[in-house]
């Protein structure tokens, strides 16, 4: 088939890109070609806000035939955190005549080669990236996040690591070269001499499982790894967040198809409610790669039970920060308002326990108390959250029912030093929306140890009233090492205890952000930059993104022969 | 404790030798920095061939004591296949009192970081090295491979392979920078900006589960891939092949110490007989990593049940070699016959099936038949093998009782085109020594199938007759897909065939060696060039050497703090 986008055409177009974001993971400095400002679209055929919100209103309703072959029903049934019914019906596939159609591309997939995946995925990332608005409408009314957040987070954030791990893909494919000449001297004899090719080659399927709190920004990571490195994808969203996934996956197939490759080369899998479908894809034979985010229990059992594939997971840990002393009280308190406020803490890098001494803290405005930390922190939230309209752009709706129950019970673990409350949203009167809640438990207490030891994911935080700041080290490492953490925070003036909490989330393997006052949040992440997640403790067992992430996604075959 | 070795010293001395052989695994062209000569031993402090002979016989009746904690006991009964009692004792460790000691000197060797653990570990290899005529014997007389072949393969080779594994685990390392800084523009206001550092931690302890045929050679890589990459390391040797992991413990303790590390970085854990040693501490949960050479059965159960490590398994396969057309019919036959004598076929990428169409095969000295190219191969072995110096010289002896079984009851399998000959060793009388079997299998019987299709370890090869070469190429990908193969040889002048049989190896990731009619074989790798195993079919899960094996050795940790 004659392919309307060249290789040569896309190398050209998208070189220039991969080459910047190869730099940005060996510097780590800081780079995106994803604008956040909604009004940088609108421009060079991408989507400005209105075109966006268009497009997406255009979706409501209707049936998004991706012409997968093995399509047995449509199904979809995705009710907005923010009320509306979307309507929106997917293709619901035959696995046996889906899974093998996948597989009809991939030889001419595999020898494309390292650098035509790698712009075919850049083309698709820019697809997506000019329907920035349509997108974040999606992310928005699947996620329940605010929109402000769907659309950076979803938008070019999620096309960052996307593309982020296009690079790793990448460069971890070229670092064997194509051909090697290898001579060896024997003395005085003629050498040996060998013609030496190597092949990067798939393992096979990918399958991404989806989650329902960030659909695009956990899914791109391994759904373009997977296939920067030759493998076909198979996308199972979570069936509360099928349509910003949908999307990615008609996307990725129009531009599969235009560049002469087959477009079921990506393929979406939805389900219909209660099926379970991710149990039966990640243990099916032709499934050699998965990559999950959700709860660590599935996360778990994918673990023992995915055997034949390289199995990913992003799973959930119990974030901590220690509350140690600060030469910025308030820059502080606002930066921990924020990280807890935001998106309704229903992020997996939220701080759920604040580790506090229990005779108070030193900082700038003298000694505080641990009950007159709790209360700053209580009133720097209500602060942050006190104009609806503004609280509604911070927390977004409550995504699902357990997330409210788990909201409502976390009052009677403790005493409460800020009460959740209810918000009204004037534009999605649907729409649940709640401020955290924060309570105190005391870390000598066995009682209290059952609550700030599980993790309760949703605008929950623990104070937790410690003896001292050997003791919030020990818990921190205790924490870390039985539960796993995504994040973890700390604020202390004292290089002693700065050193013991380095020395933990070293030895543990947790990403650290120390003394963050300004406009930076423990729960936020910058690909090409930080690390998300380390893999190297229960919270995940792989980190965004590294050479690991990507590594294990294919082998390199050689052919030697006699030169 | 002071260093008698700084790492000023240790870089300005082994810095070289690592960028050679960055340079190499990045170029894949022939390099390597130990001599294979034997000759080439006895200045610069090496050990020439009589004072390494001379430093193996000292060893002989002697108590190897590694001053490691927790020795509760001193074990070994090393019976050399060459009949000789080595009467060598070994610690026998408490594992509860071993493991935390292994721990305690983690941290500074963390601290160490990898430049410095680079050359630390090729401080090693070289002092390794430089004893390698020692090596070659204690090697000889516990795999039973011939000396120059232990010299060989036991002595420059693994300590190549071990190289490379620094400069893989090296360059894994180096990969993100040790600190970023990290400025986001915000438009008119101030840029966001961070400091960030990036450390690689170690998962904790690695464990080599070393093998009786190769111990130096498939034990170096997870060895020094582990070390390298800040873990510390327990050597399991196998019962039967202690005494060259044991002297490697000894010359890492003792450059560790040297160098102002703790000893205990590295620790052997020998075995009383049917100990079982390995499963218990495969899964115990201090041991992080595994890395493993042996049977199917145990590599398949390290891999379902040591959860709590990452598991790199050599395990086996059943290797085929297609015998189409040649154009080089005498070079076929001499390579051919090398590659089945070679340490009586008792390596883990000995061909095993040779796939021969039944109606013959084109060659340069005119079509020869199945039972021509059957007989004409069984008189090149006999050729090759008819004096008995140079047959004890290529053969080895028998390492134990079941390959000697394997090779009896060979015989009864099928029609015998090459019978197996004793061939009596006049330095070691006690020595086991067999010419291999080669036994005539019919592709399109189903009787026949199991033999062929169940890996033989040993001096035996299966002639299978086929009826074409589609069949071949079809029996190829069948055997690779259900059995794994470490290697796979073909010979064909025919494109088409060429063709086909590539897309096999690409497709079920087999590494392939075409038309070897010189002084390669297809049983033989290279270090820094060619990979041994492809880590993507059943015969392993990993690949001698590239960055997945190192990859997930490490984690990198993140601390980040505003600028």
């Amino acid at each position: 088939m004659a392919a309307e986008l060249t290789a040569h055409e896309l190398i050209a177009k998208h070189r220039p890109t991969l080459d910047q974001a190869l730099e940005a993971i060996r510097t780590r400095a800081y780079w995106s070609p994803h604008p956040e400002h909604p009004k940088a679209y609108g421009e060079h055929g991408s989507l400005d806000a209105a075109a966006g919100k268009a497009a997406f209103d255009a979706l409501l309703g209707t049936r998004l035939d991706l012409g997968q072959p093995g399509t047995d029903d449509w199904v979809g049934d995705e009710v907005s955190p923010y009320g509306i019914e979307l309507e929106v019906t997917y293709p619901h596939a035959d696995i046996e005549v889906l899974l093998p159609a996948m597989k009809a591309g991939q030889r001419a997939w595999r020898d494309a080669g390292p650098e035509v995946r790698a712009v075919v995925c850049v083309e698709i990332l820019k697809r997506i990236s000019d329907r920035t608005h349509e997108f974040a409408h999606a992310v928005m009314h699947t996620s329940g996040q605010a929109f402000m957040m769907a659309f950076q987070a979803g938008g070019p954030h999620a096309q960052d690591r996307g593309l982020e791990a296009v690079a790793y893909a990448y460069a971890e494919q070229v670092r064997t070269p194509g051909t090697a000449e290898w001579t060896k001297p024997q003395g005085k004899r003629e050498p040996l001499a060998l013609t030496k090719r190597f092949t990067p080659v798939p393992r096979g399927i990918g399958l991404v499982i989806g989650c329902n709190t960030f659909p695009t920004w956990n899914g791109y990571p391994g759904l373009f790894a997977s296939l920067a490195t030759g493998n076909a994808v198979l996308v199972k969203p979570h069936p509360r967040a099928v349509l910003p996934l949908a999307l990615t996956v008609q996307v990725a197939r129009g531009v599969l198809t235009e560049a002469g490759f087959d477009p079921n080369l990506v393929a979406l899998a939805a389900e219909r409610p209660d099926e379970g479908t991710a149990k039966t894809l990640a243990t099916h034979p032709e499934i050699r790669i998965v990559d999950y985010t959700g709860s660590t229990s599935f996360g778990d059992w994918l673990e023992a039970h995915a055997r034949q594939a390289q199995v990913y997971t992003e799973k959930a840990g119990v974030n901590t920060v220690i509350v140690h002393s600060t030469d910025d009280y308030r820059g502080m308190l606002s930066n921990l308002a924020f990280s807890l406020s935001l998106y309704s803490g229903q992020m997996c890098t939220t701080p759920q326990n604040l580790l506090i001494p229990r005779d108070g803290i030193r900082t700038d405005q003298g000694h505080k108390s641990f009950d007159e930390v709790t209360a700053d922190l209580a009133r720097a939230v209500d602060g942050l959250l006190g104009d609806d309209a503004r609280a509604n752009a911070l927390l977004g709706a409550i995504v699902n029912p357990d997330v409210k129950a788990r909201l409502e019970a976390a009052a009677g673990l403790g005493e409460v030093a800020l009460a959740s409350r209810e918000i009204s949203n004037p534009e999605f009167p649907g729409a649940v929306v709640r401020t955290p809640v924060i309570v105190k438990l005391d870390g000598a207490k066995p009682d209290d140890e059952a609550a700030y030891m599980s993790e309760c994911f949703g605008p929950v935080s623990f104070a937790v009233a410690l003896d001292s700041a050997t003791d919030a080290v020990e818990l921190l490492r205790h924490t870390v090492h039985e539960k796993g953490a995504m994040t973890v925070g700390a604020y202390t003036t004292d290089p002693e205890v700065e050193r013991a909490i380095e020395e933990v989330c070293l030895e543990e393997a947790a990403q650290l952000s120390l003394n963050l006052t300004g406009g930076v949040y423990v729960n936020q992440t910058a690909a090409f930059s930080d690390f998300h997640g380390s893999g190297g403790n229960p919270a995940a067992n792989a980190a965004l993104c590294d050479g690991a992430f990507v590594a294990s996604r294919f082998r390199v075959v050689e052919v030697r022969r006699e030169a």
